[in-house]
């Protein structure tokens, strides 16, 4: 099941598809999605959906495979980009992830970087929940190679916990191609005989009109706490999901999905009736149905939320996203404890 | 000048145009911007940046000629769409404005939805600015028509005071068009297993994820003001817009562009050097440099904040927006005061 995608889509990113082919490759959306082949595979959902409302229809992405920890398989991206360009297709872009939703995997962007490279493609990096690794001289080999993205999307809303929505997307180009992909002059709004360096108004660069200033509280953030405590977050998260993971391995009837790298805890929930009966056939099937009424439980007395979700072929299991800085390891065994309390009779 | 659009757009509004074509209409894209002619006219910032957005082009958006008062000709929409049609584009969308950003002109709806009726096109009513006023009973006149429209993009944001963002997109489809336009199934997010109803879950209809919940404080908003604290809140903003107006009668070198019909009160402040010079040749010109020697004044003062503009031949003008509920009549007094001040050596 492959976490990662190939062709085209900024997804969400304010970078109207139309106007960067134009601006940076010259071709017109016609070309670009000209024998888009149906691609059945499950891919990471905001990379469809900007497909669709871009107008390149889901069609012409096409999805990369992924080893069994959800990162992206270089050999595979240079398959597929040899197998769209024989086809007739234009592959323009590569959607590289840093830090997938559910496993928290990062993509080997150096190899990603070099086969983009040598296609001359863009390289998109949607590190929006993983970038802010960067902050933690620790943990930011994670991103390795990040700095050849063309574009990066960043959420300081996600592991930052800046409050929502704050999003960034950084941009390796110096010739203001935003403005030239979205800038419409509105007379209205974008005046230029005003007494000060109308450079300065950057609103003709995005797609909305009115909206928030969501880059204040992000620099507020940033002045209150400082590199050094921001650093102290992402570390203290990385620390606390470690506490977490080793908690997991040490009880009975918790399961590891897999040794996270990131903040991303994925473990299943074995209750008593079915430990030690991994061999029996119906024995995953049971296994999925478990994470639903634990967290029905766990909703109706109000005690705490967990996701879950399947993934590929593996059933149900709870994801604990470790982001919140005011989590302690006592909330980890908490959490723990009430696990084994709602589902002692399953 | 125009203000008001047809084909295509959506602008804004978080209906992929492709996924619309497809659920409604059985058409691809491809199809409809075939053919798209250049429109050169200038037209209204937002559609055209959606359509650039959308991968429809620019070009496939067609500009219906407004009258003088900034609504749009339903006879000229008529002959725009057997124009396209001759053409060999595929129309499908018409937008119309309740409440134009400069002029505040409302189309007449009633009109132009017979032209949609007869050509089979979808009717989108960009009522972002002008849709709040659907809550007075003296002045929802304005609006009639609205009921027949397939679409209504409406912005609590504006004239409701609501914080930003706060929009709504008003369907007249009952068949779950939103899901069936974005739904992506996100397993790890949209679970079918829940112990609720998950048609509560309305998360999958949206292009966006992570988002706050814009509608909250509309509902709390209602909930604390009621049906007619908010008519209130309408009618007093259209009171002291007729209150504005009749001030700038009354003084000397203070000039309406129109007669208002909404709360846009548009008006030149003609300095003492250019009263009485109408028809020396460099008039107009002149004037159009007024605005902005004022902004620049009321800015570093930091007394007021007004926005200018200039709007098809006519040069810069200022647009005073009556929404705030926390207006006076003193401040009107203030405001038209302070530009008499500010202005009086020009």
């Amino acid at each position: 099941m492959a976490d990662s995608e190939v062709l085209p889509s900024l997804a969400g990113d304010p970078v109207a598809v139309e106007a960067l082919l134009r601006a940076v490759f010259g071709v017109v959306v016609d070309e670009a999605i000209q024998k888009g082949t149906s691609a059945s595979q499950k891919c990471h959902y905001s990379i469809q959906k900007g497909a669709a409302f871009l107008g390149l229809g889901t069609d012409s992405v096409r999805v990369v495979k992924a080893d069994e920890r959800g990162k992206m398989v270089p050999e595979d991206l240079e398959r597929q980009i040899g197998m769209a360009e024989a086809e007739g297709a234009v592959p323009f872009l590569v959607s590289a992830t840093s830090g997938t939703t559910v496993l928290g995997a990062f993509d080997p962007l150096e190899a990603i970087a070099d086969v983009c490279q040598r296609h001359g493609l863009w390289l998109h990096v949607d590190a929006a929940w993983g970038g802010s690794v960067l902050l933690s001289q620790t943990h930011r080999h994670l991103l390795d190679g990040i700095q050849r993205a063309d574009s990066v999307a960043w959420n300081p809303h996600k592991l930052l916990a800046a409050g929502l929505q704050c999003s960034a997307l950084l941009l390796q180009d110096t010739s203001n191609l935003l403005k030239r992909c979205h800038g419409s002059q509105a007379s209205y709004l974008f005046q230029q005989d005003k007494f000060y360096d109308v450079a300065l108004d950057t609103g003709d660069k995005v797609v909305q009109c009115g909206r928030r200033v969501d880059c204040l509280k992000l620099w507020l953030m940033w002045k209150a706490q400082g590199d050094q405590g921001l650093e102290r977050r992402i570390d203290q998260a990385f620390a606390l999901a470690r506490y977490l993971v080793e908690e997991i391995k040490k009880r009975e009837g918790l399961e590891l999905v897999m040794e996270p790298e990131f903040v991303n805890v994925c473990f299943w929930f074995v209750p008593p009736s079915l430990r030690g009966k991994q061999d029996s056939p119906d024995y995953h099937e049971r296994l999925s149905k478990v994470a639903p009424v634990l967290k029905e439980r766990m909703v109706k007395e109000g005690s705490m939320m967990i996701g879950y979700q399947p993934h590929g072929t593996r059933g149900n299991f709870f994801r604990v996203v470790v982001a919140n800085p005011a989590l302690t390891c006592a909330d980890m065994d908490f959490l723990l404890n009430e696990l084994e309390r709602l589902g002692q009779d399953l």
